[in-house]
């Protein structure tokens, strides 16, 4: 299933479309297909790369499934990835970012990026803050399946137009993506791990670490083990958490969360009172810190409830059903409480999201323990059937089959 | 309506119990009867003041009032206030700081003293903290009337014993208050004036100085503009905000609050629609810092959804009815806007109170502006009568009539 290689492309011909291979998602709930799909150059501001590695994150398996939302099909999924290093170009070895559009000046093939699912204009109010992440150009949207340039998608099959998603589509061999979207990290970096860094991890991560910020020797309290609390234990452990309190409903997952300095378990499931007062007993009066990343309203809420008074900070990360509402009596407010909410652990894409990529190369920040699975880029659905039975962490697709 | 000078009294001697004026409170809502009542002696850690300066302020209004409690009469209200100078007893002069109990080495004679209904021991894990100022054993308590020590009353009339109110007690000429609860100030400053630091201009300040932190050029919303809520307005002033949202449901108040740097006024009766949406299209998508000092829970709610999403943070002060429930949409968190409480503008009374009195004697903060007017302890039932109405903010009672 190797794509047609664009024999006679030139790189910076960014005229040319490509015919490469991309699993198409063409029904909700229904397997992708993989399917020899043309992918056309990059207008302003944007570039076309070469996907090398890319993972599956639970937002594309929400959005296949479209229980929520309105259905947009057909769709290649994708946004957690890396570039590859290699060409289908033989005459420019090296180069991941492939060919790049008119006013892109930061990027050049031969570079190594993440694309990234919400992006940094670097213009706006939001990117000019140092508080926030969410540039008003380029922030998160779901539900558009076009570029932004020109309002058509990039992706085709014989004139069919295929949407995007999240800007990225990383299911396909090759894909474009707003420059806004693209982080530049170490050449030297493993691809097939820091691919990972692109969205799940570093939602944990920088939860803890930029937005809890738990100071050495805290409690921190994660509510959901997944990939996304499992970073946030991560997080914790890299402060230096005395103690880090793992809740989940699922008791199959204690054990492996330990790797992730996870030191205690409470099961909701296991007490009759609220988990906030076991955990406020458990710890002499609450935790510093709490991390929500189940989404669940009563887990949101617990997990406000169950920090210290007087400097206890809860930090949401989960996305909830949209009718839901966080109900909190004042007091618990008053009493010194903090809630905040992030996105994207309030990374800056372009400008920290390679300082994260840094901390893995320092070894600060462990990676290797999320990634469980690994499959060949013509067996992706069987990573979608992982992730639908809960099974693993992260399973790491790779785009070149040989 | 003098007291009667304990003539033989010394100083030193804590023996003593001397007989003063204080306006004891029979019952609840019933106007405040100046009565001779007699001041025990300080016990360990306890020091007995010469209250030269008192103010009065909601919360004594409250429970005088005692439609939301258990009623505690009778009773010795009073929080707000300062200590004198000039002492009954003539061989010692200037001496405010009138006995001192055992294990009391911080305060002598002649310092002069706010007290503060909460305190400050400087042993537990919130004095300690860097964050809190909720002390484990002096933390604010409203239906205690009783002194920690032993669990008994300082005053006393011909034998029945009239309770204490937060500790302080403060419409009284002499009153005995636990040394965690008196900060130490500047013996240079007024204290008919800053008397009002004790507890009202601290709160609204602090809440905006130390918990919404706004930078200079932000916008500030401060919901409520009754003394607490000027003085969060008084701190976004200094702080230099470019612009301070008033938002009131009285229109008379804006034109004094523009004495305290309010430059727009939003009355929600003006409106259709939310006050958090008006104040949204009124800064371009919502303010930098919103402080509520209403204890409305609707206000509450508005308050924390009027701030920008992406670096917003909101602050409640106002205590709100005990069955309100805090109800919003979770989004509103996770589009990185924080809320926080804070009790007492999060200041610990001994440690930076005195740096708030500091503030004043810079002329960095401005307290004239809050002394709407003055009353002789005797006319005490005037000052009620004025919060009762509404009327001006803070009404400055002189305990020495002459």
């Amino acid at each position: 299933m190797k794509s047609t290689p664009p024999q006679d492309v030139e790189i910076w011909n960014v005229g040319r479309f490509y015919i490469n291979m991309a699993a198409v998602a063409w029904e909700a709930g229904k397997p992708l297909v993989i399917e020899q799909v043309e992918v056309a150059p990059p207008q302003a501001m944007e570039v076309r790369i070469n996907v090398k590695y890319t993972s599956l994150c639970h937002t594309d398996l929400y959005f296949w499934e479209s229980k929520g939302q309105t259905p947009l099909f057909p769709r290649i999924f994708g946004h957690e990835a890396a570039g590859s290093p290699s060409l289908i170009v033989s005459s420019k070895p090296n180069s991941i970012v492939e060919s790049v559009g008119e006013g892109v000046t930061e990027l050049k093939p031969g570079d190594h990026v993440l694309p990234v699912f919400t992006g940094e204009c670097k213009e706006c109010r939001h990117c000019k803050s140092e508080e926030s992440n969410m540039c008003d150009l380029l922030r998160i949207n779901t539900d558009r399946g076009v570029m932004l340039n020109d309002g058509k998608s990039r992706f085709s099959i014989k004139g069919q137009p295929i949407n995007h998603f999240l800007g990225t589509s990383t299911f396909s061999e090759y894909t474009v993506v707003h420059v806004g979207c693209l982080a530049k990290i170490n050449p030297s970096a493993p691809l097939d791990k820091v691919c990972i860094i692109s969205c799940g991890v570093s939602t944990g991560l920088g939860a803890t670490l930029n937005v809890a910020k738990p100071k050495r020797g805290s409690i921190v309290a994660v509510f959901g083990l997944g990939a996304v609390g499992l970073a946030a234990c991560e997080g914790a452990r890299i402060a230096g958490a005395s103690k880090i309190i793992g809740v989940d409903l699922n008791p199959n997952r204690f054990e492996d969360a330990k790797k992730f300095g996870v030191t205690d378990f409470v099961n909701p499931k296991d007490h009759q009172k609220p988990v906030q007062e076991v955990l406020a007993e458990m710890t002499d009066g609450g935790v510093e810190n709490a991390i929500e990343c189940t989404g669940n309203i009563n887990a949101m809420i617990s997990a406000f409830e169950c920090v210290h008074d007087g400097w206890g900070v809860a930090v949401l990360v989960g996305v909830p059903h949209k009718d839901a509402v966080f109900m909190t009596k004042p007091i618990n407010f008053l009493n010194e409480r903090t809630l905040k909410g992030t996105f994207f652990g309030n990374y800056k894409p372009r400008t920290d999201i390679p300082n994260v990529v840094e901390m893995y190369m320092k070894k600060e920040l462990e990676l290797d323990k999320f990634l469980t699975h690994r499959v060949k880029f013509s067996e992706i659905n069987k990573a979608f059937d992982l992730m639908v039975k809960g099974e693993g962490l992260r399973c790491i697709i790779s785009m070149d089959d040989d």
